[in-house]
């Protein structure tokens, strides 16, 4: 779990998928974003990954345009529903072990809107089978997230060039 | 700069050089650390990434064996030595803008050792050409490094696994 309000959460739970591979472990991603422009850099390098000989199973969902398993979709589709079918699948499969590693991109928020249960995220971790990892990102995680992971490190903002009003710088910030 | 006592620091750094590398920048990362076991998954990832076509260059020198740069080595090298050169070798490649991206993981050691000058460092680093990024991970960062940092997040340590005498685990922790 990488919480907090400073920079390098999701950027660390990537890092740990680049680890998870080389131990060849199969990864699923969950971006439970709405901007699908988001993480686009890590995406293409994963992809890139995932092509090559030997390698473990890398799957990417962005919550964004839709998830991809979803077949019927609507523009409008309303995200709250959207954010419960994205934990609706974590926890089938979770249930049916299909990955190793699982990455919860910026999963406090549904949690923090109530537009996921709190009580069932806590029970299905707590029970999940198998030696499967989950990593969460996001701020303010609920404290029940926190009781219930077993690493959390919380990033805190020191200093941050936007805070003076420079832009986002290409390779960096994305 | 990624500092503090939290689990992250190195794993978001190298996630940072993730969306350099796709970005096309050219990337050097520089261990200073003794033991050349650690990160040896992020390594075996960018060497695989490095070799494939239209990669940018990535090259990756470790303190611990002696740096590759160096012909002459010996078992028995002073680490302080060892570390001076390494950071001489950083200030050439800066000087040169040899690389867009710059990687010196575990970094804030040396220098808190007084291995490496603090003043030459901030002076090096304040006026380096170029658009050149470099990116610094260890604890206890000195206050004049974090001074002419852009960029600074502390990762603060909530809960770790091993706090309950838990081992690492494989994928996860190497």
């Amino acid at each position: 779990m990488f919480t907090g309000d400073g920079k390098g959460k999701s950027t660390a739970a990537f890092g740990m998928a680049l680890r998870a591979y080389n131990q060849k472990f199969s990864i699923g991603v969950f971006q439970f974003v709405k901007s699908p422009k988001w993480k686009v850099g890590e995406e293409a390098v994963f992809t890139t990954l995932a092509g090559l000989e030997g390698a473990p199973a890398v799957e990417w969902h962005k919550m964004g345009q839709g998830w991809s398993w979803i077949k019927k979709k609507s523009d409008g589709i309303d995200p709250a529903e959207a954010a419960k079918q994205g934990w609706d699948e974590v926890k089938r499969r979770l249930a049916n072990e299909t990955h190793d590693f699982y990455l919860l991109d910026e999963f406090t928020y549904p949690i923090e809107w109530g537009w996921i249960d709190i009580d069932d995220v806590c029970h299905t971790l707590t029970h999940r089978p198998g030696t499967q990892h989950v990593v969460m990102t996001g701020r303010r995680a609920h404290p029940r997230l926190i009781e219930v992971a077993d690493l959390v490190t919380e990033m805190r903002k020191i200093k941050h060039p936007m805070d003076e009003g420079r832009k986002g710088q290409k390779g960096i910030e994305w």
